[in-house]
């Protein structure tokens, strides 16, 4: 299985050193041979030269550029290496896209129709392009994928797909971002949002502009892929209503604590089948709540069912290595089923 | 696909009526057509009769045994059964079998050999041949899935092998007896060992002979199985040294809820490749921990992963319904996969 690899900042260097370093493992584990045959960022790719050797993972790791690396240097961009690059799998990991979900949308569109295999870590054109992206998937009887991006190592998606298979999802409620949860979790114990935020920025947890995290857009966003890709219900962001976490003070945490509860920006997905509606808003849940005691950087999700009742997922490694191995898993669990 | 249901207890009451009355759903969802086509206990057997229509999924629930369903009746136990039914996979939801793993352990053989695909919430066979079962699935080129036997709605194997595909665990951790943990969250909130067990047995959650709840031993098989299961770790429960709850006192909780810890009757699967240690006794666990706040009748496991870091899933219906949508997951998984 060759990948294409669009996309080469944080989570695509990641991904690239992950599955290099684990062929070996892949072909033993899985009887998979899952090779990099190219990555390809915004203006130069990369392409495997057999008779150059490994680039060796740590060389894919640490590349500012595909230029960099040992192996067959083109000047194109993603658009060109799709048309290039024989590839059984393509990785989407670019960056940004905003409001029109480009370039990734292209990417994948230009893949699907080429039967190829999507797996991906971008957000934006799924949320704007998802059905019409898993209706050309199906004509061309390939997998798209989202995993990566809908909760990257918190197993979201695969805990729905796989371990409630047969049941009826009735209620989804996430925390699933891990930003605004680490920014209350510090108010919580004492200060103003504004200077949790200093400290998360501090940390490198929350950007500079951090908006996306502490206004719920990325909750939101994360949800509508969710309820897209778990029950094609065809939201959008302009169907969730969305509070963040920025207008809550420092009383507003100390209250809840007082009431045994914890302030948690809660995305919740609730109606059922055709009736699907999706919120993001800070919430008190009670002690006995399974996601009250996720802190920090920590994400959860718990499903609500019948047969199987609730069962809840927390954790998952938050950063650009955990979103590689989310990567890896949807790659492993396509080639698998 | 059609379905030979062998053990007609509270499990397989539970399974029968569901899959009667999911068959349009399974069919929509997963283009799975799913037959109930026999069902036999240790003294009689019902086969679907076309003619006589759906004996319903009521029925299914309700019947003492299968002689009072409406269609074919025979006087077959599971063997017969197995000699004269044409299915594609068998449930083994037989009870007890307890030290040889039988009538269980032949079931499987019998199907195996058969080539139909297996589907089992029972435990006693996989806990002594497990290694031999699954060798000779291998060989008919059909599927052994063990899910309902370990943790039943609590997607334990699942959420391993595929939320964690990819990644390599490096240790699990498992709240795995449901009676146990809730005996603990009585005696944290204070009485003896004896009240609370005496609690649990007159709310029907321990059984009047509760041994193999309370001393580990169902935490220990749970344990053995996932190990064999996702590792091929050929453990048996000699290689499982482990203490019950039965020897703790109220002040043992009382202590650990003054350093901010719980105590938990604690499964744990370290070593890694090749080395896989397994142990069951009761542990402390810090407030961090998450599998410290899984309360009462809950279930919890947490997987230790090097791309993933921390997984943990907690919870699922811990009674025979949940068993069933355990069951049925494993069929939809095995048809789609």
């Amino acid at each position: 299985m060759r990948v294409l690899l669009i996309g080469f900042g944080p989570v695509g260097r990641a991904f690239a050193g992950l599955i290099e370093e684990r062929r070996a493992m892949l072909r033993a584990r899985y009887g998979l041979d899952l090779e990099l045959a190219a990555i390809a960022s915004s203006s130069a790719a990369w392409l495997r030269d057999p008779r150059a050797g490994s680039p060796g993972a740590d060389a894919l790791r640490g590349a500012a550029s595909p230029a960099e690396l040992v192996g067959r240097i083109e000047p194109w961009n993603g658009a060109d290496a799709l048309d290039s690059v024989d590839a059984d799998v393509l990785v989407e990991a670019t960056s940004g896209g905003g409001d029109s979900g480009e370039p990734a949308a292209g990417h994948v569109r230009a893949a699907l129709s080429r039967r190829m295999h999507v797996v991906a870590a971008s957000k934006g054109a799924f949320v704007w392009h998802y059905r019409e992206l898993r209706d050309l998937a199906r004509r061309s009887n390939v997998e798209l994928r989202i995993g990566a991006a809908t909760g990257a190592a918190l197993p979201t998606i695969d805990t729905a797909r796989y371990g409630l298979a047969g049941a009826e999802i009735e209620r989804i409620e996430g925390i699933l971002n891990g930003t605004s949860n680490y920014i209350l979790t510090r108010m919580r114990e004492g200060g103003t949002y504004a200077d949790a935020l200093r400290d998360a920025q501090g940390r490198g947890v929350a950007e500079a502009d951090p908006r996306t995290d502490v206004e719920g857009t990325d909750t939101a966003t994360k949800l509508v892929l969710l309820a897209n890709a778990l029950f094609d219900a065809g939201l959008t962001l302009a169907d969730v209503p969305t509070t963040g976490i920025t207008q809550l003070a420092p009383d507003d945490l100390a209250r809840a604590v007082e009431r045994g509860e914890r302030i948690r920006l809660l995305g919740t997905l609730e109606g059922g089948t055709g009736a699907w509606r999706a919120r993001v808003e800070p919430v008190p849940l009670g002690a006995d709540h399974p996601l009250a005691r996720v802190d920090g950087l920590e994400k959860g999700i718990t499903y609500q069912t019948d047969t199987m009742a609730r069962v809840t997922v927390i954790g998952g490694r938050s950063d650009p290595n955990g979103a590689a191995g989310a990567l890896l898993r949807d790659i492993v669990n396509l080639a698998s089923g």
